[in-house]
């Protein structure tokens, strides 16, 4: 998935609600992984962005609609580190499709 | 990637060495995405394990020896939604190649 | 217990019903043993798995439809130090079952 | 294990020396199972002790000595749930041994 | 109060019933000392139970009974340190009653 | 000890130093108890003042003095719940030496 | 306000009751100052009382009367640095009316 | 002191160092008021500034100086609710000098 | 914005109201910027205040009008850093308007 | 600053150091506005970013390379609320600039 912006959304979901939460994230555009996990948080939500711009649409106009989300937390890559490219010596300050 | 185990590791680097720690984490076994990301965190390094018996590899044998990191905390991932198959009624624990 | 996969299950119950959740708990599939504990959280179940994947059916079909329960955090092992491997030399990823 | 108390010891291990410190651990007196976990704490180790008064042995006389350790947070368990006994009407407060 | 197991018992109240709450407390078998407090804390409660294995009759059958509560967390003491006997050379475990 | 103030003193102590902290706690004027406890916290010291006023001394004369303390959370009591007193009726503001 | 003793009172209060809060506040006996303030606590009051056995009274007979409080964490002052008297040699445990 | 504007600043000193703090914080200008506190923070101040602006001098060319301090919290008052005024039916945004 | 006084204002909202509150504080008057932001919080709003004593009126008569808000807090800035006056040696307190 | 994205970074900083990193931080491109502020952080720095992928050049570049700084925590604006838009029915994922 070169040149996407990635975002990690660590979500907590009411009790009773976990699975129904979980398939409607997995429903919600860019949003390419979901997963249940381990530890603090219900479920990882990995999403693939075309643009930046995209995480508004998202966030705004899907993931707060999702019934069943007790708190999120955000986390938006801003640098890509790819083991290929490393090797061929780019520093990639985003993705290759952005490399500097 | 059907059938591979996720793990989400999040990472705090010591100041000066994120970078360095972020490219030495892209070398790893399985690790298949390292960002920068906004937040608490500096570091997030997603792992696609073909079994979750790896994890001990990776984490014990690998990151552990990663200079650098000041403290990680590890997610794993035990169920995974997957609107393609969610589409398709299948309540998939694992990925869709240890569907139920 | 050779050849399981421990998974440990701290959880927060709603006050007055500490005791009934305890006790449901104890009737989970793949739950050894339940304790009410000393500190921040009220009970440890401490589950054995067959294999990993069945942490998904333990948690999404059984624990999360345990009532009275109010918050729970689950760390699974990933690898286990068993003293009689060790002294014999063997460096065990998981249990002996699984041993390099 | 009937009749024994349990304690689960949650432990932040120095970096580099999280196996180390795991494997010492597992040679201590009393600590029956230890593993590295996902999550906010490095390892868990399950101590069974003959009496409860033998937990100050064990952490005095030896968890402080273990090299490695940065911090640890003991769970002690005064109520045992065991789903055989509580099948057949058992209430106990401890193990079976102690059954009310 | 030799041969004693002492536990402490931090309690979070309902705001408006913290007096009647820590009354409650007060007349709790084998609570000997009730204190509304300064700090994150409303009340703290003193135990002092002729074995440990007291302390399940105690908070399961009383503390969780007490109306009020909002949270509690409970410190269990494993070794004593007494003034006199430590002059007396007596390393005490326990209370002097079960001293070594 | 009817008459006297009470504080609950938690401290976390340095590793290899949580037994000989705890010892000089002990002989500590005005410190009555002293115990290794479970929990987050390693060592918890009552006191006993005959004022208020005393705190100071104890803390700043003493307390602050014993090294191998990391971290100290002093807990004062301004209301003590005595079920005898409270069973005739007595509102006690502080122990029953100064009743309202 | 020399002979005084000073507790400090952060509190979190109802969002659409803060201010009627702290009018309430402003009105307890021995309450001699209360603020909005930035930060986490919504309101801080500093409190001057006669003697520390005065607390219990402010706290107990009023404070915990005042509605729209969501939280409250009590700081109480056991020594006093005045500048005026450092200069002059005085180790102050209290205020200078208690002089040693 | 109408007039004047609050400001509270809680305080972690270097354990051995609290007296020394303290004393040197009760020495800078504007700092009227310095405690030594039961709870999480080892000393409070109390400054009173003529005018917001004052706080940066306070704390940029004084507090931040004095040796000894490990961490500060500075909450500044935005509202004064003094009782007089309240029942004179003035609100007042900050000290009656500059009320409404 | 020369001479202004700046407040960062954090906001965790209800979750489907999330866009109605951050519409609601972009109009009230100082506040200039309102973002939706990645992390622990939903919204960051930045006030720009003709003077310090402006703060209370934003928030007490504004602010804490706006429905939806479940928690704040506030950080007020009291010292500028401005490259360009840097530059030409100005040690700032305020903005330039104030420099000392 | 029409069509540009705002970055909110937040800074703890080493003691004695914190003046000079802030001095620091206004140095570095697209950091608009750098704060001393009340409150847990010592320094808020705001970002003005042509386009987002800047934002590594920024934190990786230059940030990560002042001196002095201990811990940041960056929040990144993915929605704008911009009163005079809103006021015209403009709902803006971003900036004017990017109006959908």
């Amino acid at each position: 998935m070169a040149g996407m912006v990635t975002a990690i959304v660590m979500v907590q979901a009411e009790r009773q609600r976990v699975q129904e939460t979980a398939e409607a994230l997995a429903g919600v555009p860019s949003v390419r992984e979901v997963y249940s996990v381990t530890g603090e948080w219900d479920i990882v939500a990995i999403l693939k962005l075309a643009r930046y711009e995209d995480l508004d649409d998202v966030v705004t106009g899907h993931l707060r609609k999702v019934e069943g989300i007790a708190r999120t937390q955000t986390m938006l890559a801003f640098r890509t580190y790819n083991e290929a490219l490393l090797d061929q010596g780019f520093g990639v300050g985003l993705d290759e499709g952005q490399q500097r």
